[in-house]
């Protein structure tokens, strides 16, 4: 017999709640038991997501009443602040989590309550949380019973940037430079001007002038890659598609990597890595080549005479940069084939 | 062990091609042999569509010296009058024939002469071919060589009019009109100036004045399902999305459906059926709602003091509208459950 | 010297209001005095609408402390019922009232209290409002003091079912049917989860299942024309474009269009017309061959048969269907050379 | 009386054809002679773009039989190579010359053969060409004869990089990166598979892997302003928008730039451009807040820490990066009024 998990989502109403229902839905080791929303409590969740009619037939259940205990694991979609401060009960009934939202990404508390403007309540916790990007603590998510699942930008510049940095390979003389640019869902299903169609269609900006909260994310995960802390610039963007990521990095490489067959580190990097697809040399990837899907690919690229490297990484925000990756932590956490429900074809045209 | 179909697919370039790809990849019982292309030959399939990449490793071939007759079965993803040319030798093969064209779409031959400009060259098998909507001919579809997968529009007209028609509720008096919105991947993955993103982005118009090839293939299944040939009006538009159809059907209720209960029959109509689904009352599908799936979603409306009844019909135009439905045919002519491979949730948002 | 008008707009911050702006902008006769917001009071307006740098100086002031009763004219580009509470006020100190809300485009009193959920404040006042499409009522704008200027959807479809409708050659025994596609803009700038970029991109659907209120209003307008209360189906539908409208218009002839040069007669009925364009016969008008501009173009199709006429229309909603006519009605009140501001060549691509 | 020149327009049938003609048509010292067209002599213009219905009336004729002798001016729309093959005889006649293709960019000529592959035809004329950004070159194009107009890209790179060149601020021992995004107009209108709305739709990617012409041409005019050949990153994204380009620059400041007030020095720089707009400290420019005119706005950003300061500028690539440029150096060669025929508030929504 095959064994179902029984699962509990907090905060379904948004496109990571949509979107981790869609994975779920076919999971054949997933039995959701509770989506819970304060607002949409008794609405069936398909009448919200027609998109799900037929795949999942439970209501919104109203968070104070909603018993999660009975879960193996619960997935926060919520805001920021949310899972902390249910984090203690649930470990105690021992259900394992995983965060969609930051509170235990960073392990600098005061970085955390200086960039999300409240305190953090469980610090004890938080210390023995995972940042969840498989590929690189895959040892220490099966183990983890609380997994902070990574920011999307972050898991693009970071998996960009694990075999130069695991290598030394950077010069860090000259700060990283990761120009990133998001669709627009990645600002969620908020009702607001700047993201309504009429508005964000046929435009781009750059945006969080004074300062995106990802940056001291991935600051503080690069630094930990590298072994200390370095010059790291980060401008993200929003361009008008509903779902994709595009990261380019440009980096300084070490007088270690002359000579060096970059292409060939990195394809030897991720040769076992499912879910991680470096192209060919001379090819650029594009983000609908992942749409819908948990992939991400990424190209390199040496600019010639300057001895910089640019990193280009797809993937889609919704699912490697958020609900497949978290997806993905839970059949790393639970002993599950790390591609189980996961096994999707990208959307193409 | 599992049953595994050889399964060839000429003509795979298109976005019908891809997309039968995308399907078949990771269908249980589908063991793809061979991908035709005339001008891509030797080009594996993934490097023009790297959304594959990891899931279909073959490379296009010659299709003259692609050996198909090893296959259980062949698609079609050509332009008209390709099929019908390899029809017979296949047959012969003991191949079976989906045919995502128009060549076994039109009993008519003069009719096919008519608007496809070629002559029909082989009349008898197109005799044998059964028009391939399961909802109205599964049972000839069961026992069918040869299949002419119907067009995209017509799929959302005739699924959305067949309660009516089977029930004998329409007032001929007055024509049946179809206002019909397509995405532009309905245009096909041809270079023309016409579908370029800086002309049909951010645009929308009405097209095929001078008559669309699905208004004679339409006409004769209404007249079919009706037992006569009435009067219908059909005009496409061209609406910027990827990927989507809405029909708009305008009828004249007769006096037979006077205090019937409409939404009632169109429920039971489709109660068994897993790929069309009847919007609540108050309900209007959205085309997202079906968005990378083989779902037809509809929903009623009547028209106050007017006598007409109004039918919304959304499907994913490249899914239930082509490749989809090709392999849903499929699956009934070899006895596998009709939803093997097509267990999708749509992609939202 | 050029005379000045002295311009109010009251509620500046939706996506008329912007519109209004970019016109006037430029327009030779206009001089801006005042534009109201009661949440933006004190904002620059060109800090909400960067498009407006350099162009327009003034900020949004106070609805309460705003003094309009200097001005020539005020436009309101306000929710339905504001204007016409304030519109008394203004009467009496000789301002003259565009209203681009619904305040007075309805005569029938208990029809708008119906439909807008409001009393009507003062029906003297409606009395004496003029419709405001110049090319069926210019006379009656020379002179008015009010105009209750058009939606966007009825501006497309009274114009294109004029001709017929005024030669009496509709056969009314089959409804009027108006299949409407619209741009999300005209949802307006509001913050809204239907209307979120992510929502509504790559998407369509009907909406207004339950009736809309341009129904009532197209409707008591072709009653005006007919000369009698005939059947009308409208349906509108939410296109992904920012701009742009097309109505699809079906209508059954009468026995006295037969032989008719109907193509001539569109033609000569809009000859003099600068922003109606009946484009040649065998055309289709597509909607960004008038972003931007005031124009309404539109085409004939004789559907083979039938008996019934298809008429295509396209304008941009928030011009021709808004603030563009508004700033031509203006300009007939002055006297003004009726292009006056609205010579502006569309934006292709 | 108003001085009108006489304007032939070489290649009309692409977007910066049209662009032209939509700015040309209300320029009030503007006639328009003749517009040439290989493949479509004979055929009204507005017959191809139907925006231009009402307003320009001539027909494409053939370049064998042009007489753009006569003419004042002359604007190659063309692919590049064709003005260089017929600027001697047009000179020769008196007739000045705009090229929005590349022949009069590059003043190295080996460069020029290396990137476009075909030799240069007419090494003097271009010796005297002047590489048309007016608010770098105002005096020289005031007497040019021929102007090589400037790529997209590189108007937005120089002109966000000037006022730093200029001064001596940029530390050039790191490369300067512009990590670019364009709208997909900037592809031309050429019926190719990868512009295909169904293709760049809903996606983005970094392309010009090998190598994007833009990079020689902006390395030159760089090496022009700092008075020698310094390190330069480019690279090039395709974004799913219609028009609108958006650079992102990142320098590394010199020692000299401590404690300046850069944001002051910008202002001032461009204070009397009617065509550069430096936004308020703290503001992001958006590519619709200049959607069909001909002003570039940009913003600056110190990133804390690293000594690196981001630009980011935007412009519509069609006009200040294409057409729009054209017709100001044209204003500028004739002694018009430098902003005549550019009024033009940008459209937004």
């Amino acid at each position: 017999m095959v064994k179902k998990l029984k699962i509990g989502i907090v905060g379904g109403t948004g496109y990571t709640g949509v979107e981790l229902l869609r994975l779920l839905a076919l999971h054949p080791h997933a039995e959701l038991v509770a989506i819970t929303s304060r607002g949409e409590a008794g609405l069936p969740v398909a009448d919200m997501f027609p998109s799900l009619r037929g795949y999942v037939d439970l209501a919104f259940t109203d968070p104070a009443t909603a018993d999660l205990s009975a879960c193996d694991v619960v997935f926060f979609a919520t805001p920021h602040g949310v899972a902390m401060n249910q984090a203690q009960a649930l470990l105690k009934a021992n259900v394992k989590i995983i965060d969609l939202a930051a509170d235990f990404r960073l392990q600098d508390t005061a970085l955390f309550e200086k960039w999300y403007k409240m305190p953090h309540s469980c610090a004890d916790i938080l210390k023995e949380a995972v940042y969840g990007i498989p590929e690189l603590y895959r040892d220490k998510i099966k183990n983890a019973k609380v997994i902070g699942n990574p920011g999307c930008y972050p898991t693009t510049v970071l998996l960009g940037l694990a075999p130069l940095l695991e290598q030394g390979l950077i010069d860090f003389s000259a700060p990283i430079v990761a120009d990133c640019k998001s669709g627009v869902s990645g600002a969620g299903r908020k009702a607001e001007v700047a993201t309504l169609f009429a508005e964000a269609s046929d435009n781009m900006k750059a945006y969080g002038v004074a300062g995106h909260r990802h940056h001291p994310e991935i600051h503080a995960q690069i630094a930990q890659l590298a072994g200390k802390k370095v010059d790291f610039i980060f401008v993200p963007h929003l361009v008008p598609m509903i779902r994709g990521m595009l990261s380019t990095i440009y980096v300084k490489l070490s007088a270690s990597a002359n000579g060096l067959d970059l292409q060939g580190l990195f394809e030897k990097r991720y040769a076992k890595e499912k879910f991680v697809d470096v192209l060919p040399a001379g090819n650029m990837p594009e983000t609908r080549s992942v749409r819908g899907s948990n992939k991400l690919r990424m190209a390199l690229h040496k600019q010639a005479d300057t001895g910089y490297l640019t990193i280009v990484v797809v993937q889609d925000n919704l699912v490697k940069g958020a609900a497949g990756q978290a997806v993905q932590n839970m059949n790393i956490m639970f002993g599950f084939d790390e591609s189980c429900g996961l096994d999707i074809v990208p959307l193409l045209p």
